[in-house]
């Protein structure tokens, strides 16, 4: 392993390998108004929701490293502490990253970047047309980290009002993520689109709690055929098969053969595992396992 | 659009819409240990880098929706402010979703879910041998939002040491996210693998600025075939062909009638866009159209 004592680590390679480590990150695309209503629009990915009661989103427009200076952003919420935090799917992902250019305050980046700008319901921000889920936000508190270059500034906002465009909602009245479509932020250049064939599903777990994987047997617990993942799927399994269960396994003459080695049944356990049959691999690894 | 009213809305659906609609989410994976030393091992989707100088990264466990309690990672902090957030791939994701199990105080999820704990250098948790990336940290403050069910808890973080897998970093010395290949979270049970083709690039914008989309013609701007993200990638463009280089164009019989009619001219340019050739389409655009 690569050892980095962050006391003596200087902070662009750190900033670098946060944007790295800490991904994908969502996409706050920022509206605000300055007090004498100039709009500015920003994306920003030091951004998530958290929790509810009141509902919160915090995003960070962070210090600059280099010059220690502050962005428009920041400087148009203590002014006029609103926000409309506005979501960035695929197709609207390039002229987001143009808005993020550094141009002069009082430039207008609805206008640069080609969004059509639509007035909000309870706020004086604008709403990013575009976007296919805006949230309205009054700012309840905002935390300067430190004031050092670098250093984050908490904006903790509170939702007042959604918009949500009704394409993106599919026939159980949910939001389907293939059709939000949305784009996260990697480092360097990186981005991800959180939609397709990259999506995948896991059920959650049992609230009947899983057997756990320290319930499994060493030789499987050891097996240099299955994975963590297979491990994963089998300690989630609610309860160990019972001894009639197996015996009716072991009976089988043909299963016996084709599993006569531990090799040749870890593979025929990954392959059930990769089918989805779980519980039935963890039947076939205790009926004949050693 | 649909519109919603937060005042009136359920507190329920409302957390559903935000794990829906603010991702993907980076996940911290989080070790902690109560004053007795016992450890706990459990993930974390309200959880992003906010800045560095100090470096911060915060996470929260938050108030259970159901009833009100808090959970075993926030009643450890509060004992023992130190943790391990190790970072989560996909050849860990079943292991690291089993661990997510409700199992009572005093369950070592590192046992339960298969994982090898490690012993940090600066902090009494454990790291997950498991994780490419262990970031231990120091609690250097815990904001508690409202105290109301459902409601966050920040755990503001400093990194103090890092431990970084070697096989993730390339030739150039840096984390390449497809050998990182992280998850991120998204709402329901659906996570997203950030690597291979799920990930694309774009450039940063100039900081000599861009001409902006607002500098292209009516007729562009307008366009049924070319997309926001082909304005986006247009008006990111450092400057506007000058006349010189338009005359040459124009001279051209064979692209002239190739272009003939608005329609085929943004046809040939969003497949001139398509190639990365932004600055051709741009100039074709402003030579032949009307």
């Amino acid at each position: 392993m690569l050892e980095i004592s962050t006391e003596e680590y200087d902070n662009k390679k750190l900033f670098e390998l946060l944007l790295t480590g800490v991904a994908p990150r969502p996409i706050a695309f920022a509206s605000t108004v300055d007090s004498e209503g100039n709009k500015n629009l920003s994306p920003f990915s030091f951004y998530n929701a958290f929790g509810v009661n009141p509902s919160t989103l915090i995003f960070s427009p962070s210090r600059r490293g280099r010059d220690n200076t502050t962005k428009h952003t920041f400087e148009n919420l203590k002014e006029v502490p609103e926000v409309v935090i506005n979501a960035v799917n695929f197709s609207m992902v390039h002229q987001m990253s143009l808005s993020s250019t550094e141009y002069p305050k009082g430039v207008n980046e609805f206008e640069k970047a080609g969004f059509t700008q639509l007035p909000s319901i309870k706020i004086r921000p604008y709403r990013v047309k575009q976007s296919p889920l805006q949230f309205e936000c009054k700012v309840r508190d905002i935390i300067e980290i430190s004031g050092k270059p670098g250093s984050g500034n908490l904006i903790i906002c509170e939702i007042v009002y959604i918009h949500i465009d009704e394409k993106v909602i599919d026939e159980n009245g949910t939001i389907n993520p293939n059709r939000l479509d949305l784009v996260g932020r990697l480092g360097g250049n990186y981005y991800v689109r959180a939609s397709g064939k990259a999506l995948f599903t896991i059920p959650k777990p049992l609230t009947t709690l899983g057997i756990g994987v320290d319930s499994l047997p060493q030789s499987v617990k050891m097996s240099t055929i299955l994975s963590g993942n297979d491990l994963g799927q089998l300690g989630n399994m609610e309860k160990l098969p019972d001894e009639t269960e197996l015996i009716s396994l072991i009976k089988n003459d043909v299963l016996r053969k084709k599993v006569s080695n531990n090799s040749f049944l870890h593979q025929y356990a990954k392959q059930l595992i990769s089918n989805g049959e779980v519980y039935a691999a963890l039947k076939v690894l205790l009926a004949f396992g050693n």
